[in-house]
């Protein structure tokens, strides 16, 4: 189809200094979770966006010496000339698709631990490190540190125009940056000519600035990224340093601070978020400005540029879900979009330190190694029939990849509705967006004709054998245990059948808590939350207890954690913590200190407990046991998949179901080792 | 001089299987926080325990296949013949020197996360992944699961011999192991025959060890390594496998479990203190036994295989504080041992996913990038005479190598006793094995004729002027910050001369606590709770306040968290969480709660506040104020290390100050990326 007209003012070019962008569509700088040990799967992941129509691509942190080892946080390097090669294939790839490469030259100051280098962190003055339990200090850089900043920022901008980048960074967003910290009078507190007024804590980053102009302005253009409310919080000085540096950079990437504000996730603020607080760099600057907010409605995003806020739509998250939006907006096929759903599953790749996951992209990562293309899959291989039993998220993805490739596919559920889980936690506060999940592959499946979705469809063993497809792929799920068995009780504490237990699958099916309400997370995710949100909005008195010393270890990664335990405090919920769940009483609830102090007994109602899962594989282990059958019923395999196979995160499933699809009737491929990966040393 | 013929029985042969040892020295398997990201790094460091007399050196956990992927955590690949080539470096170095080469081959079920290669993690049943705060679970292994782990244990020993190694391992320690994970009810709760009695439960195990004996017995030792209390803590279970096992492995390597028992610190044990649980097993089997202790005492040693505890006298720690313990008996030279001082601040590499460090050792993991050796270091490069002004640390250990080196150096000291912060911590309770830092230097500096040693010596600029030496070192330490600025508040909350406010350095100076004690600690680290310790000791009534969810998260990478906080618990503490302080009164102290709920007031005689530190650099910026003055001073450099330029751990400082007198007069090389490193891909 024809793009619609409206969107075109999102397909004009955009001068960029000296470079020009084909488009509109900006992919930031962001996080992988690989880096230099993976060079080949990150670059790949890069020029999928440049080939989904990405205008500029940009790299991660790309660190700049010895003094800024982001590690065990991966990132790339540009520390000296020989690691101009690598890099190198970067811009490459992005430049076969006609976009433009940008790189985020990085030092990250006080949240360098340099543990590998053991060189002492660098900071304005002597603080504590960031990002780190370690007690190390920075040393308080004197002027030849600076000025061996300053000559290794420059030297890695000469490098970086070396590799081919048409765009290079300076960096001072997330409170991962040295110019940051110098800016910030809470770190900044010398007496010399880099302390002192907002133009002294700037002195540092202007002549950086005006460095890289002088040493690559000539061909590339310098980029300037900055959380506008960075320093302090404290918007004002973010305006005056705008006004200050405003004819120095060649692009203004602006967005709010720290990393987990500039990537809120959907439970905390919807698209276009950062509007308020960055809009008033256009006004300030007239150099081209980018941000982000989690666009992924080309309504948005035109109405960003119509109505003056940015000149370039960034996307990080967006394009990672769906890495072709531009294309897909182009050429008319909006609803095709594969929406980011905001759970920052994404992050919590880089911050456990592994490859990027997504919820919604399975192939996210996965280009090089496997040889995943998210909009591509090979064709069928037999006319072989599947019936997927399951239309949670891995089944949906199974089936979508499946006819795709031509196949013949049916899938029965056994509730009303598709969709599983995601259909079903998506009803909770705060996750409404992650029927997305659900949404994108249930529209693909209707478009195409050889799909059957049947509902309201339990099968047993005995009916999927009178069914008699070849291909048998049961996606059944998993529900929450009953008996307490998790992460601290590895045996049962709970019987199992107690009345005034639930689990999050009786919340989900609307079973009605009353009295006190003690909800008990040993999952320590977000389910926990969610549902002691609904429970106090529905009037219950709810205790929330943990075994652990915080809530929601794991919301942690996605970078919620704190927003969550301030929801839950101004819910007026009570918190118990490093309390482990003993027994379950008619009207009590007792609990163990993990450290072995005084125990906690509180008054009961309803209990809440969410510790582990039991995957729901009776019917897959009954076609096992009945495997003689198979043959007469015309079947060739029986697998299990998603939580029925292991009880994980959504992104897990949709992964499992992605690479189910692609391997019937494929040769096999051995997949490279990913990270960490053989050396040539 | 010639080794003492009492330490001969150290040095027999010892046959192992169709192998043999030369000696009785016996470096087990442990992790470096490297891995196949920087294999000649950790090859040089392995090789290093070789050339240094150790008769078997064996490498950390090889993983063998993409089921068992324990990224983050460092770990070493043996999934195909692809990697036999890098891993055999490690055998061939080994053997350069006399020694065997040992490989510890693991499958970490449910402890590998599969981040990078997204395949479910294996379990004996579906449980959540340990080391992990992501809702993980794994797979209930089906039979097919367990045919395939079996091969690829197998077809990974044979790589291993292929390899050129001698010994292999299967393991079931430190609670990392499918082996023990199956051997364990509370996780194994099968039904079939590989669950249900202790038969079952070692049934994959015994499998597989009797197929790797078949597979590679011929020519390689087939090892096992068992923590005997691996099984739920049970004793008497350990000692029934152990019965039932006996005739298979060639060599039986003991310990406790889990690894932080396996690795107690010098605060919480003390040399041998493995001996009691594992001393059976010398009674049951007939094959050579090897277990660890945290050895330094060649006399322990002896009478551990005197009586018959040991065969051979494993050494994970002993031997990175010290790869030439054996060397060093067999030469006579028992006291230049640099003896572990049992800190874990090498494990806590491992846990940061960070190369191993050693607070002894600056050398360990140095010794390929830098082209550091333990015991060799260059010889000077001019007569130049070197001032070194403070004696702890860094001082100490930067005068100890410039001295072997050939220089004249001459340190001086403000107290009356060198040692600086070292020998002032070690008077605290549990860390006086820690004074082995200071003495271990100032017994090699006694050694020889070009030092000089001074305290009671503090030296300002215009002494050191006049000292005229040509080089002056600064390793003046640090002192605690008396305004409250640490990681929480970034700006001051004390005056700083508050008489109710004690620092730790007034503690280790004998300043006298009064009335109801509150200890504050920011730090996260020891000193917060040793001082706790000494204060309750002393009859005085403490309160521990802590701006964090848990007590000392610094001390989870040391593995001493949750004995530290069972020991604040012991001793009858108040712990007061997630309180950042606030403000100090006369009679009260304040605290903030960091969520932003109710803050807390207490009572306050004293108050004990660890934030974060001041370099004591004063001298040092004289001195580089006086710049003009250095030529007719006849001074060439003026330097500043350790805590003094950033405060740090104790590695850092002793690492910093080896790294001063080794470059001085060196022709500087380019150090090499650690990790992560370019990659041919």
């Amino acid at each position: 189809m024809p793009r619609d007209p409206r969107y075109d003012v999102l397909f004009e070019p955009v001068k960029i200094g000296p470079v020009t962008t084909k488009n509109r569509f900006y992919q930031v700088p962001h996080c992988s979770g690989t880096s230099d040990n993976a060079p080949d799967a990150n670059t790949r992941m890069r020029e999928t966006k440049a080939e989904g129509g990405w205008g500029v691509v940009c790299t991660e942190i790309a660190e700049i010496g010895d003094t800024t080892e982001f590690w065990p946080f991966p990132s790339l390097h540009l520390w000296d000339d020989a690691d101009i090669k690598r890099i190198s294939r970067m811009p490459e790839a992005v430049h076969r698709h006609g976009a433009l490469a940008g790189v985020e030259l990085g030092h990250v100051g006080l949240a360098a631990g340099n543990r590998a280098s053991r060189t002492p962190p660098l900071g304005p003055t002597s603080r504590l490190t960031l990002e780190s339990v370690e007690p190390f200090q920075s040393k308080m850089m004197d002027k030849q540190d600076i000025r061996t900043l300053r000559q290794q920022h420059i030297a890695a901008a000469v490098r970086a125009k070396k590799a081919g980048f048409d765009i290079v960074y300076a960096y001072a967003g997330h409170g991962l940056s040295i110019f940051s910290q110098f800016l910030q009078p809470s770190f900044n507190t010398r007496s010399d000519e880099y302390g002192g007024s907002l133009e002294n804590r700037a002195r540092l980053l202007r002549e950086v600035l005006e460095g890289m102009k002088d040493a690559i302005g000539d061909t590339c253009a310098v980029a300037f990224r900055f959380g506008v409310n960075e320093i302090d919080g404290d918007l004002v000085q973010g305006q005056e340093l705008v006004e200050m540096l405003k004819d120095i950079p060649d692009l203004w990437d602006v967005n709010i601070s720290d990393w987990p504000e500039d990537s809120q996730t959907s439970r905390f603020s919807k698209e276009g978020f950062q509007e308020q607080q960055i809009a008033f760099v256009k006004g300030v600057v007239d150099k081209p400005v980018v941000s982000v907010g989690r666009f992924t409605s080309p309504d948005t995003m035109l109405s960003q540029v119509r109505r003056g806020v940015l000149d370039l739509v960034g996307a990080a998250r967006p394009s990672i879900a769906d890495p072709f939006i531009p294309t897909k907006i182009d050429e008319g096929r909006v609803d095709d979009i594969r929406e980011c759903i905001g759970c920052n599953v994404c992050a919590s790749g880089e911050m456990s330190y592994a490859p990027m996951r997504c919820t919604q992209n399975p192939t996210i990562m996965d280009e090089y190694r496997r040889g995943w293309h998210p909009e591509k899959v090979p064709p069928k291989g037999s006319d072989d029939s599947i019936l997927i039993v399951g239309g949670g998220p891995a089944g949906l993805e199974c089936a979508n990849i499946l006819s795709k490739r031509g196949y013949e596919v049916t899938v029965a559920d056994a509730r009303a509705d598709l969709g599983g889980r995601v259909k079903r936690e998506s009803s909770l506060p705060g996750l409404s967006e992650w029927v997305r999940v659900a949404d994108y592959r249930l529209y693909a499946l209707q478009q195409l004709d050889n799909v059957n979705l049947y509902t309201d469809s339990p099968l047993e063993a005995g009916d999927i054998l009178e069914f008699g497809m070849e291909h048998v792929v049961l996606a059944t799920g998993a529900k929450w245990r009953r008996d307490g068995v998790g992460r601290i009780n590895l045996m049962p504490v709970l019987r199992g059948d107690e009345a005034n237990v639930l689990t999050p699958d009786d919340i989900m099916d609307e079973a009605e808590a009353t009295g006190p309400v003690v909800i008990y997370d040993e999952d320590g995710a977000y389910l926990g939350n969610v549902i002691a949100e609904k429970l106090v909005k529905e009037g219950h008195d709810v205790t929330y207890v943990i075994p652990v010393p915080e809530v929601a270890p794991y919301l942690a990664l996605t970078m919620e954690q704190h927003k969550v335990i301030a929801r839950l405090m101004e819910l007026g919920m009570r918190i118990e913590r490093l309390k482990a769940l003993k027994a379950v009483h008619t009207d009590q609830i007792e609990f163990a200190c993990v450290h072995g102090g005084p125990g906690l007994t509180l008054p009961l109602g309803t209990a809440v407990v969410l510790t582990s899962k039991t995957p729901e594989d009776r019917v897959y282990q009954d076609l096992i046991a009945r495997e003689v059958e198979w043959p007469d019923a015309g079947m060739k395999t029986v697998s299990c998949i998603g939580d029925c196979e292991a009880p994980s995160i959504i992104a897990a499933a949709v992964h499992a179901g992605h690479r189910w699809a692609r391997d019937l009737d494929n040769t096999k491929q051995h997949v490279p080792q990913f990270l960490p990966m053989p050396l040539a040393q």
